[in-house]
């Protein structure tokens, strides 16, 4: 195990929600299953959230190179819907209200097992924040649905870009009152951490083996150059003195 | 009692602060009193409260009208801190940090004593968030320190707008992915109750007659025309079926 150095000063420890917080792939998979049986159709829900999640980077980075105009991420996911049901060839099954609580069900997704004791612990100590690409209200509803503790919110939407723009790290210290460097970035991802780090905050990464399946790769601690790199929350508030 | 027609499909409560959830005057006073003792000064801590307070919407007026470029609440607060000190004849007593500290009094004021256990019961049912023309970090603080549970916070500074302005109330509609109608502003006072109605939003107005203390007169139900007009958040709760 490295030995961190004490990072002085920090308040606001902010999250990263997809695959950091929530296991994504299971919430999406299970809910596509279900949306596409009570529609008459079958859908591999696994396959479906894989192809959907790697829409992901590339849908947000139209808006990033201002290819498109601004859209939240539950009108990107819904653009991405429309492309996959028709690729897999099940389209006219999904009408519009079953388009619509397809891309809801990324509002309510399991948070992983370590997440609703390591928050607790943290939030003692710390203004806990989520800091997600996620639009406002997805990230108000999976909070509440799941039980996460934060002591606000905040999403890329707020200042209409996404991560990893630096103007939605600075928008953070910006809100909270607090320099860039009082506030610890909390992701499990290395573009993310990057952006962080560029913007001037502080790291720490979560490594989440399983965020992309059994076939998928996750991003390991030894990819990434942080200034705390643990396996769960609860290392994490051991790391951060809670 | 007048009997309240029932409001369809209310998805959202956006809560006032100042005043509605947090009993200012008493914070502000005890926290004054105490900066100013450890300055080496006395000072009536509600009296200066109340001068401070009657700042309050005509320094948002001056933004409002654009008069003065758009400053969060905080610097708002210390632009009529600094002008009180001075009529109070105290100003050589409070250094930088002093009046830093005097500011900041406003984030950290005490719940009436029914917000916590009403807030309990109504989040169980709907959204809850702060809709305040105090800035973001303060209601964020705010909130943590008075263990206060909304699921998020939406402050003025979002949009760069005071209340009443409508842009205010439309934001909340807009961020929690709402209509304006199926969101109900609570709030002690009329002006805010007329900016959300004006906006379409519907209203609950909370009585809270020891708000500008024993000289001071607050806004009564029978000022005002309304959704719900209740005492406090444990009959709002029970209007609203929690």
């Amino acid at each position: 195990m490295p030995i961190y150095k004490p990072i002085p000063s920090v308040k606001v420890l902010a999250f990263d929600i997809f695959g950091t917080v929530v296991d994504w792939r299971s919430g999406v998979a299970s809910q596509v299953n279900q949306i596409a049986k009570e529609n008459g159709v079958h859908l591999d829900g696994g396959a479906f959230a894989d192809a959907w999640r790697s829409r992901y980077l590339p849908s947000m980075d139209l808006v990033r190179r201002k290819e498109i105009p601004w859209m939240n991420l539950d009108a990107l996911h819904r653009r991405s819907a429309d492309d996959l049901l028709a690729e897999f060839r099940v389209g006219d099954a999904f009408d519009e209200p079953a388009r619509e609580e397809l891309v809801r069900s990324w509002h309510r997704l399991p948070p992983w097992e370590d997440v609703r004791e390591g928050l607790s612990r943290l939030r003692k100590r710390y203004i806990l924040t989520a800091l997600s690409n996620g639009g406002f209200a997805l990230l108000t509803h999976m909070a509440k649905e799941a039980g996460l503790p934060f002591d606000c919110i905040l999403s890329a939407e707020l200042c209409q870009h996404y991560k990893p723009d630096r103007e939605v790290y600075l928008m953070a210290a910006q809100m909270l009152d607090t320099k860039p460097e009082e506030i610890v970035m909390v992701a499990a991802h290395k573009w993310d951490i990057e952006g962080a780090k560029a913007a001037g905050l502080h790291s720490a990464f979560v490594e989440r083996p399983k965020e992309k399946g059994p076939n998928g790769r996750a991003d390991r601690i030894s990819d990434v150059s942080v200034d705390i790199g643990v396996h769960d929350f609860l290392e994490l508030a051991k790391e951060l003195g809670c």
